[in-house]
């Protein structure tokens, strides 16, 4: 994903943004793309969601996750592999196995 | 990032959680735990926010939206390839440099 | 529900509190809180969601909306008066009938 | 609040709206809407938001707050009350003053 990055980068330089992406904004912008995105989904049954919509605005939510992610300085992939191992403790197989709970109440 | 996508399925699928997996749950996670990741920074300025549980919270967003991309075939990459084009329509470089403005606004 | 205000903002000044709440800061509590209430529906079909979770949680969303009118001095009647007129421009009856569209596809 | 109550219930009903309303999707609509509020306030320092546009958005959040309370015949003073009670238990005021912690973390 590092062309897709430097894209990111570039365009927010070009648009000489930096200025405004600190952490927090950037953290309150992910939660508004990612309720966009939940607007496809309103009022509707999971497969009738528009398909199109739904690229749009899960790549604005995955461009400001890895701009956080950037502005961290974080490897991506470790973070997740990271949480994968923490999430196999909080969920182990024989509890979680076709439950939808959540891990406090396992 | 194939092999961390991989990694995520095989955890779903140990724990025969791909039935609760429908696109529209899976938004309902995204907006969760991006609000989880917001709460980091909540009553707090920016660089105070505690890096550990940003790691943990944004690994929770890459988790549900990789699984929701894959959920439809999408290619991550291409689509926020072509969202970055959209958006340099929508924010040309002489209207939106150094303006936070919306596009709606500009 | 004047009563409920008071009680929320002696709560808050009892623990000294009032220093965080600034309306941005108020306004993420909100979109947190909300989430929180999502959470109780993750996963589940509507009528399975726990209704004593969706009582707290939904009494959280309501403290930060009152409280974040109240930093403003509004009128909760009155600015909810004011967005139904709107709505009903935005919405009107022949249009919106029966259909979950938004006014911007109507 | 009553009359307001019953007007958004009317505002409803004029539409045939209440097919879609659905306790999840009204809790779907009151986390975008409460995004759509964060949105004034992104990329600002707090006092910079437009105050006409979080009257807007905060009318929102509280006619979907309401619309889902009232799908349960929730009373929302009680539930309010009630939820200050469990607060004054899990932020008792001397290990909480002063603090922004989190009651997991005081």
């Amino acid at each position: 994903m590092d062309d897709v990055i430097a894209r990111l980068r570039q365009f927010r330089d070009d648009r000489d943004w930096k200025q405004f992406h600190n952490p927090k904004d950037l953290s309150l912008a992910l939660s508004i793309e990612a309720a966009e995105l939940l607007e496809v989904f309103l009022w509707k049954n999971p497969e009738k969601a528009n398909v199109d919509k739904v690229k749009e605005e899960l790549a604005d939510v995955f461009a400001y996750a890895f701009l956080l992610a950037d502005s961290y300085g974080l490897d991506v992939r470790k973070i997740m592999l990271d949480k994968i191992e923490l999430n196999e403790i909080k969920y182990p197989v024989n509890k979680a196995k076709g439950s939808a709970k959540k891990y406090t109440e396992l």
